[in-house]
């Protein structure tokens, strides 16, 4: 039931989908028109009805299985899980996965050229939700002729992208699989993201979002965000087994030289994303995580009224170590299912490694996943 | 119980104790000479056996309680917990508080002239260990003719140096009080310690340390230090009843100024900080927090070997909700001094207030403190 099992969906081709349809914000701007880029793994049936939806977490993409040249060392970030054999197995299901309105890996975000000006969007690209993001996926499967979903499925804000996806289209939708999410942050979760955006924003190359016509990128200040999002992405428990106050070197420097392999591993960590990840992206994604809150407009935050026009199954997927989202955050969304009598799976499942679990090979995690798919495939797509 | 109980030590006058022996530091480093700002609340007795020492944590100073002006608006940082009446009752113990070598509140530190330069230490500061600290404590105690501490006291950073007097200077601590601190940093709390001085020593104005030199101060640095040191003081309970999702304004604003109240406290928390800590001061501190570890000479880390010179009885207390410095990790201090056959009471306490509650009035801890101490007096001081 782990990685063993299972191929690969070989050499993908990502594509570009088009939309020049102006798309309304929730802040109130209008995009007039953007480009999202995409991979599918499998082949979508006679009667449109075995698609699934990969939705990306915060530094995430549209590159979730499979290899963009054969000789890539490393695969698609959910490549254990996607594959011909694996948990969601792409000789079932055509799988789709994209790069979110606002990303940095193809799709329009602050990057992006924009056409008026010559120059990238920069500052002036508009913060966008989740509610957008699911708005601009269904245009996606607009597109693909794609009238319904047999699943949406996500990790951690990819999670809270499908729990959306039921109430916005509820109709479009037949199972929401939600692994290590919440249902709206709590206030250390938002004080962690106002952390790491304030190391950004105070860099002094992040320009007020222009450092692109600057030649220079706000590294120190992503650097410090993503150091700081490793340690929330890991256990305390899984931190200690892992380094525990293992030395780098045989004796203490007594200087400000990595002492312990843990600071070692997080400044790598840091320095590599660093290298490659747009810092406005970045800051965007965590307003989106900040923002997210389908309760909000009914009476005291009530999900089970936000809930009450969903009509998909669902699976809710938690891990004991994940102190991001705990598993008490999974559970306030089955209770306002089952408030709504709506079919849901909830597993609750044990892992040293904390809210980085969802991404990693894990023997009940990947049975729960694969006997969810079964299931869906079994009702018939 | 709480602070409504006992009366103030009214107006103090700091006092500054001068050492021109050289101390070797555990770093190899020899400081020809230093000072230490100190504070005495109430009367040393005749028998000189009444003595209480307060080691403060990583922010901390000799300030610990009263006034220096009478229209202060603050007290000194423990003031609930120390005065006349209170469960540190200066009616019967001599309080000695100090600001620890490397500190920035008037003892010799990075901000320090350098009498032989004429500028600030600066990056020529040595690094200072907990062991550093206890034996610069042992020689103020010495000047002040006080042979044997009552008790030496901390909570955090301070427990830590309370528990290692009793291992550098067995003879001279009759009781250690040990409050919501451990034995050694986890692999966790050096990632958090290591991300905050990543924020100081790559904020563009620290200069390598020297940054007096320049006229600036990395206040961008220290500011995320302290922002991100906050979130780890509270719980995320506390953190949810005290702020949750609470707005500061109406509605979102959909960009980068504060949305949520939680941001607004953060940042106004790291701005105050930053415009008066040193951040040398900070780093060294935390330097000092990663270093301590009285165990790691002994096999596999063995606290009980390294506690077996011990001869104190000791008050170990922890909150509940710390997630920095867990119940748990206050067990494995009380299980190596059971392990010791030493006296020891644990006091695990019910708050919300994380980390923080060390310093907060709680009636439960209170009445701990409050009866420890008065049986420390009915032993005879």
């Amino acid at each position: 039931m782990s990685q063993d099992k299972g191929g690969s969906v070989g050499c993908v081709v990502p594509q570009t989908a088009q939309f020049d349809q102006p798309l309304l914000l929730t802040c109130g701007v209008t995009v007039p028109r953007y480009q999202l880029v995409y991979e599918t793994y499998g082949e979508l049936n006679a009667d449109r009805s075995n698609a699934v939806l990969i939705c990306h977490a915060l530094s995430g993409h549209h590159h979730a299985a499979g290899l963009h040249h054969e000789d890539d060392k490393a695969a698609g970030w959910w490549d254990n899980m996607i594959g011909p054999g694996k948990p969601i197995d792409t000789e079932r299901f055509f799988v789709v996965a994209l790069n979110n309105l606002g990303g940095c890996h193809g799709s329009t975000g602050p990057s992006t050229i924009d056409p008026e000006t010559g120059n990238p969007f920069g500052s002036r690209f508009p913060l966008v939700t989740v509610k957008d993001w699911v708005d601009s996926q269904a245009r996606l499967a607009d597109q693909l002729g794609i009238a319904q979903w047999a699943a949406v499925v996500g990790g951690s804000l990819g999670g809270m992208q499908a729990l959306m996806w039921t109430m916005s289209f509820p109709e479009r939708i037949r199972h929401a699989v939600v692994i290590a999410s919440a249902p709206r942050l709590s206030a250390q979760n938002i004080a962690f993201n106002d952390v790491a955006r304030q190391a950004i924003l105070t860099d002094p190359d992040f320009h007020g979002g222009d450092y692109y016509a600057h030649g220079v990128v706000p590294t120190r200040g992503l650097r410090l965000a993503r150091m700081l999002g490793h340690i929330t992405y890991l256990s305390d428990d899984g931190m200690g087994s892992k380094f525990g106050r293992l030395l780098r070197g045989e004796r203490f420097n007594y200087n400000f030289d990595v002492e312990f392999q843990i600071e070692s591993y997080l400044r790598y960590q840091g320095d590599k994303f660093a290298g490659y990840f747009d810092a406005n992206t970045y800051l965007l994604m965590t307003k989106a995580l900040d923002y997210f809150d389908p309760a909000r407009r009914y009476g005291e935050g009530n999900l089970s009224r936000a809930l009450s026009r969903a009509k998909a199954s669902f699976l809710i997927a938690a891990f004991d170590s994940d102190w991001r989202f705990s598993p008490d955050r999974s559970r306030e969304i089955v209770k306002a299912l089952t408030d709504n009598r709506l079919p849901v799976t909830y597993a609750e499942i044990r892992s040293v490694h904390g809210h980085d679990a969802f991404l990693m090979d894990d023997p009940q995690y990947f049975a729960v996943m694969r006997r969810y798919f079964d299931r869906i495939a079994a009702e018939g797509v």
